[in-house]
């Protein structure tokens, strides 16, 4: 098994490295494409049980990590993502195991009707190849990440955080242990053997062999792999979230919803960073509901109407409206009406996630037509915006951009589609 | 309309008038996005009765476009692509009305289904925004790419060959009043007023605010535009399609395939190039193929197997088996099996168009499923690679790539899915 791995010695240079990397994974896909469900299947229940099995080792390399990060003065919230304990390494082992259960993307034909011509043309779909995934020191996206591209038939090249580098290595060694206990190339998944940051960049140089690029992380590393990346990336920036109330909207709900989207995490994408509402709803709906986020400890921001009708607003700035605070303040706004809620969305949102409260089927027609954002909701929480809720069976990652996947991306968003010509002889008159 | 429409000064610089088309565009979009089925058909109807009602005009100035480039010494087949003629002016007029009929691609709903949550979640489509469109000095395609992006519904800037910019313009003209009789803005529709060269650089800058581009003319274009676009690209590269013929390929279907295949047209992307066949298929069929290809005029290259089953048949080099010769000239090999054909694609083909003459079940099933190119056939000439053949109804342009969109790529390429949530009053646990 080792050998067929590459491994970068000492005195490597990182660039030859991986790209050497790149090449064994280009390889690796041709056979993890046509591998059958089962085998896909037994590998990753292979995955899960060697997990399982070397939990004492996994733990022993995440301690060394973890004393590592800390002896280094690195902040509270990396090692605590850092951690591994008993229950996170079963959680890790229980979720490749979830995806053995997933329904397999690859090979589905759609579409196969006959033509004029007398010829049949349907889409089957495939893996898009190779898979690149960059993330922060979280062990645990090393086994989700190669679960995820083994059942869709891709290679995967992952490089986490440096500060996981002895946590990943070991779960890498598991990895590759199921993917041989199913007759699959270990090098179908690579976690790159370095510290060395150059390595990200020559990654993402690989163009002619690493399909697409996925980064999870913040969002210094997102914007990194946008702007050097020479392959198609699936990212996601902000999620400056907003919910309207507009003039028929349900007291209860607006309620239920606006706290929810603010107050159940405050640090995701998909929480709400502005509430907005008509006048009337406003004059309405406000006074309670910027009670009960005040109570709960929510800092609000708000225009002057807003001000006007309750005590503890500070007032809004402009930088306000485009912020995407990630904690518990809220931007609050009086809107004329319902264009100048679409407007404001088109303005200052960031096509993430965008929520109505109404009872009018007209405003809710519109709202889903009209704003233009990876999810548009009439009734419900911004927090759904996501791929477990969404019923995708698991994540890969959230797209703001419109090009191949968008919002939520599950396994589909790692296929493409293929055409398939089926004839007796047809030629073209 | 003049106004709406921004023109280049003799004095301008062009980097900002192209930001300035593209900001429009992007204004443009949001209206396009929105407009109804029957404005937009509306509107496709206008044009192409603007068309015919300025043909005088419009072969006026291609008369200008055709004498200047005549003049300036430009080769033949440029100058055939530039002409236009009373049939070509209808053709074109047709074409657009044509795309009317398409059913329209944006605002369907699929997949809306209840989650356990009690949320109901589907897709919806939507435009991808701004598109833009790089071609060659071919003045029909003003038309056509106008057409499709508008009932894809995204605003288009359309960059022609220079050499045709006076027909380009007057199209443009007819553009905007079909786009102003159905009350959509003109700007939805710039075709790009200025020969310099830098607007193409300028337009592929633009990541921000044009959402993808399109490249439709040689490969060095499309090398170009790869290279140097910021934004996603919709592009086709070579077309290095193979026929292959197992041990089991009927006689009648071979023969009829490969002649199509190779000598309906010439110059085509889904022109077979290279020719391959098991040795006891080559033995059975080769001798009566390469004597009719060859009383076709094709000049025929192939490795020592091939020649000793033809006199005809000249030495083949390594580079043979990578050529798109877009001539008649064909590549032509025996391998040693199925696996071996499979390895001969994998290695020197293009991934475009693929196709088995088989009578195997199991041979015609594993071909679909391990060729990894943009379309694989069974029993069917590599000629039927095309839009039309496949009932796209129109074609954007062929991809290569298997992120977004991939093969003959219809309207439904220039869109995009978002997620939308129904819910009444629902928050997640």
């Amino acid at each position: 098994m080792a050998e067929a791995v590459r491994q970068l010695d000492a005195q490597g240079d990182v660039v030859a490295y991986v790209e050497g990397v790149a090449r064994a994974a280009r390889e690796a896909s041709r056979l993890l494409a046509r591998a059958t469900s089962a085998q896909k299947n037994a590998a990753l229940l292979a995955i899960a049980a060697r997990l399982r099995a070397e939990a004492d080792a996994i733990l022993a390399a995440n301690r060394a990590d973890v004393e590592a990060a800390t002896a280094a003065g690195l902040d509270a919230a990396l090692i605590e993502r850092l951690s591994l304990n008993p229950a996170r390494v079963e959680a890790m082992a229980a979720g490749v195991a979830e995806v053995a259960a997933l329904a397999d993307p690859i090979g589905g034909i759609t579409d196969l009707d006959f033509r004029p011509s007398g010829i049949q043309v349907g889409r089957m779909r495939v893996p898009l190849g190779v898979v690149g995934i960059i993330y922060e020191a979280r062990p645990n996206v090393t086994a989700d990440a190669a679960a995820l591209c083994l059942k869709s038939g891709n290679a995967a090249i992952l490089r986490g955080g440096s500060e996981a580098l002895r946590s990943n290595q070991i779960i890498a060694t598991c990895v590759h242990a199921g993917l041989e206990a199913a007759d699959l190339p270990a090098v179908g998944v690579q976690v790159l053997a370095t510290r060395d940051r150059a390595a990200v960049g020559a990654l993402l140089a690989q163009a002619g062999l690493v399909d697409v690029i996925v980064p999870r992380g913040g969002k210094g590393l997102i914007e990194r792999v946008s702007r050097e990346a020479r392959m198609p990336v699936i990212k996601h920036l902000d999620g400056v979230c907003h919910v309207f109330l507009d003039d028929s909207a349900d007291a209860d709900k607006a309620l239920a919803i606006v706290m929810n989207a603010k107050t159940q995490r405050y640090g995701t994408c998909n929480t709400v960073e502005t509430l907005l509402a008509t006048p009337s709803a406003a004059t309405r709906l406000y006074p309670t509901i910027l009670a009960a986020l005040a109570a709960a400890g929510v800092e609000l921001r708000g225009c002057e109407r807003t001000r006007a009708l309750h005590a503890d607003v500070r007032p809004a700035s402009e930088d306000d409206w485009y912020a995407e605070y990630l904690a518990p303040i809220l931007a609050v706004r009086v809107v004329d009406d319902f264009e100048a809620a679409l407007a404001h969305i088109a303005r200052y949102g960031s096509q993430h996630t965008d929520a109505i409260v109404t009872e009018q089927f007209v405003n809710a027609r519109r709202f889903l037509a009209e704003v233009d954002s990876s999810s548009v909701m009439v009734n419900a929480s911004t927090r759904f915006a996501d791929g477990f809720e969404y019923g995708l069976g698991a994540e890969i990652g959230i797209s703001t951009d419109k090009f191949h996947a968008r919002g939520p991306v599950g396994l589909e968003g790692l296929t493409s589609q293929k055409w398939i010509v089926l004839g007796d002889g047809h030629i073209r008159a």
